[in-house]
């Protein structure tokens, strides 16, 4: 049941844990991207209502958050900003902003929360996280595989194992259509339905291209030529008939040469019956499957005219997208401890106060984390307990008997042992502890 | 003059450069805050509506961004959420909803966006960041001096030079009042006139209280007591008559002897006239001025109960905010030239593309960032000024002389210097280079 404290539905609170397993991953990509030569951008969380509507189709702008105008307009109704649905818009008005200033190519990544209203569910939240590269200005295939082999690095680096990249074109696909000779109003339609292959039988398949108008015939072959176990092959030769079709294995073999020897051969498959969903790609289109689960953890492709068509200048372009929130998913969770401090430092009476938050310093100035006990309580066994739960290495004592000998003790909060140490050496002793590991 | 492509009215597109330079200063914050034992939190970008009303004061509810109902309310022109006003707020509701998962006290920093509907002006924005650790759940001036110390740390950390804690009690001021025999009713407007004398003269201040209803003789002797250069020492003699004033004092003295040692003795000061605008504070308030600032850099304080007015539990608490937009003004600008790659592949034809996009592999292997070149020019010339655009370090070139000799041309783009290197021996040469500085 949802509490009055719970956050807004669909949002998430993230607790340290959470926090860091997921900053851990972004920084890993981050730094996979920096060394492929990608900058960061970083946009507004609203950007004006104009930017956004009428991008995303008439179901997009349904779940856009729009922002109510303020003082006297508040009272109107109406809206005049509204939360980012996703971060290519942004980047198009970037494009178009600061194009002079940009770099040529200009090759950009971004990781950032977007905010959708949809209905809440599991794994579906109305605040979740983006990450998407993309380079604008390059008709080079380079580019492409450049793209795939960034989200390869940054799939590996985060510790994804068994994962395969299923690439196709959008050439090969129009080639396909025009070698079935499947008339041109029906083709957007019959690539929907292809694109089911993975979830539906082949005679299911059939029975949704026969209606969509296809004679049966011409749609049994080409259900058969897309699943057969030799579907590649059988499908270069048909193409060679193909100018455009042609010219779609060429941009395939193009990205599989040059990703040979940088990414395992059985990483990357041809895939002519990958469709990817949506219409705005013209070249190159890709997604990557997971072990054990249904739906791709990341996608991207060529998409030459996007950018013109969200209010950007007219430049080629081709990018990808990590579905961040379902790789964080099948990262395995953190050991089940979680350590706040590696030294906890207990306070045995306020006439020693000064001298424990000077040894948390010391203990500080060696790169480790450590804090004072801020609680009420003078008791030894209760601070220990607290030096425990936050998950300290070492705790540091400090009383009359270590005053009279000018020593600290030094507690191993494994073993128990306790070791007593000249306070003025304490940074030093630790340090050697620490880097004993 | 806007264009359509800027960002939405007081707000900011963050590119390469300036995202660099922000999370520098990010991430070296984080590093202390982790180091004193604070653990990260991140709520969302907006709550329910009813959590953020009504906790900032009329004039602060004018300012949260709301957010319109969806679907079928939409036409009701009502909002149901709204973004975040601070960190706070969301602090409190956390608190409340996590409680006993929690560990007690607990210690947070949150570094994120927040959004304030204020007429946008020079460094003013609507979007902005702000950077907040607090302790929740002890009483110990403990906790407030590590608040103080790790502020300090940071701040030092990422490269503010020539700032000062100014120091000072709620307590101490509310011991003024009763010393100088300021009626309790009189006493917050007071408070708010004393506060303007880093700002007005001392016959201003001393005419603003008249005005408020204290004798005259009793005003201009309150101000000189606050203004005289032995204030601090005229304000300990006065307070000793006062229960309140005095233990003040003692909560500033324990702070003072806590941070003496960790802290650059003249880094903090007690500072009797300091007042804090704000009514929540309940024990020591501090602030930072920094050289040629008129506003302060870092604020914070001991406010007991305001996290059970904000909805959240009755605990002690004490925490601060750095300014961090006003300190990033602070810092230097990073230098010039912007470095987006370290080695820059050139590509002298598209049956080298594969090789080189194999080189560019390699420069990475050893953490190099590098990248092949993406755009349509087979000139070697149009792409030396490419990899110096990118601030490359090296550029590789392989063509028809290098395949045959099994080399690649390492360019050092700093001298022009050429050097063959065994096309197998790349990542081993490059990684030397790079170690060399």
């Amino acid at each position: 049941m949802p509490t009055q404290f719970d956050p807004a539905s669909g949002t998430r609170d993230f607790l340290a844990r959470e926090f860091e397993t997921r900053e851990r991953a972004f920084g890993i990509i981050r730094s996979v991207f920096a060394r492929y030569g990608f900058e960061p951008l970083d946009t507004p969380a609203f950007e004006r209502l104009d930017v956004l509507m009428g991008k995303y189709g008439e179901d997009g702008d349904k779940l856009i958050f729009k922002i109510l105008r303020r003082g006297e307009h508040e009272g109107t109704g109406e809206a005049d900003l509204a939360l980012r649905y996703d971060l290519t818009v942004p980047l198009a008005r970037v494009a178009a902003a600061y194009g002079s200033q940009l770099p040529v190519p200009y090759k950009r990544y971004a990781i950032g929360p977007v905010w959708r209203a949809d209905r809440p569910g599991k794994g579906r939240y109305r605040e979740f996280t983006q990450c998407d590269l993309d380079t604008l200005g390059s008709t080079s295939m380079l580019a492409d595989a450049e793209v795939i082999s960034a989200v390869h690095d940054a799939l590996a680096g985060v510790g994804i194992a068994g994962f395969r990249f299923l690439l196709n074109s959008r050439r090969v696909l129009a080639g396909l259509l025009e070698v079935f000779d499947v008339p041109a109003e029906l083709g957007p339609g019959v690539l929907i339905t292809l694109d089911k292959l993975d979830k539906l039988t082949p005679a299911e398949v059939t029975a949704e291209l026969t209606g969509r108008g296809l004679p049966e015939a011409r749609a049994a072959d080409l259900v058969s030529a897309m699943t057969a176990p030799d579907a590649a092959e059988r499908i270069r030769k048909a193409l060679t008939s193909s100018e455009e079709g042609s010219a779609g294995l060429d941009e395939v073999d193009s990205v599989l040469n040059l990703l040979a020897g940088q990414v395992p051969e059985e990483r990357v498959v041809f895939t002519p019956r990958m469709v990817r969903g949506l219409s705005y790609y013209t070249g190159p289109i890709w997604e990557v499957s997971a072990e054990g689960l249904s739906s791709s953890i990341a996608s991207g492709g060529r998409y030459d005219h996007l950018i013109e068509q969200l209010g950007g200048p007219d430049v080629p372009a081709t990018g990808g997208s990590l579905g961040i929130e379902r790789i964080l998913l099948l990262l395995a969770d953190e050991e089940e401890g979680h350590s706040r401090l590696d030294v906890a430092v207990t306070v045995m009476g306020q006439q020693y106060a000064a001298h424990s938050f000077a040894f948390a310093a010391a203990a500080r100035s060696t790169g480790l984390r450590a804090s004072v006990y801020l609680g009420g309580s003078g008791k030894l066994g209760r601070q220990l307990k607290w030096a425990s739960d936050q998950g300290a290495r070492w705790a540091l004592i400090y009383g009359g008997t270590e005053e009279e000998a000018g020593t600290v003790t030094v507690r191993d909060m494994n073993t128990g042992e306790q070791t007593a140490v000249p306070a003025g050496d304490l940074a030093g002793y630790l340090a050697r502890l620490a880097a004993e590991g």
